[in-house]
């Protein structure tokens, strides 16, 4: 079953410095996570429900919970942890990992 | 440019009231959505960073932001709504749509 991490950034207080780390280090550094097979990223977000929506929403997928698992625990994982906790103090996040049910459709 | 909406419950005062509607209500209205072409949902979710995790995760994806719209739009978007509206009194949501990036990987 595929397995997913989902991270949801809230407005930063200085967007640009936000977005120039976010582009020019930490896609860098994740992208190169072992058996990675699938990192979408949105943002200009549009609210539905809630009242504010994120300001990103990064998404990134293995092809199961052993394999996500492996890759955070690897170097290039430990990586882009560390640069993860610098982005925390640019935006406060909210970040989280589940198996994925795609029964439903 | 592929389109997707994210919903993201908290942990509803009655779990099993809530994970009840939306199987047995949610899902089958939200399923027929025209033009859906990726609907997953995540449970047990694990936190990584900001304390504590979302109760479910549900995304929906459409081909385009054009196809989501008319599928918000269309009877089945109304329908699925109004049933959004009742499950919100069972779990807070924060819901949004997105064009998605898949530039990254």
């Amino acid at each position: 079953m595929t397995a997913r991490f989902i991270a949801l950034y809230e407005t930063p207080t200085d967007p640009a410095a936000f977005d120039r780390h976010y582009h020019d280090a930490h896609i860098p550094l994740a992208r190169r996570l072992p058996g990675l097979r699938r990192y979408t990223i949105g943002r200009d977000l549009v609210a539905v429900r809630g009242g504010f929506p994120y300001y990103l929403v990064a998404e990134l997928e293995w092809d199961s919970m052993d394999e996500l698992h492996a890759a955070f625990a690897s170097p290039e994982g430990r990586a882009t942890a560390a640069d993860a906790a610098h982005l925390q103090e640019l935006s406060p996040v909210r970040s989280m990992i589940f198996a994925v049910d795609e029964s439903v459709l």
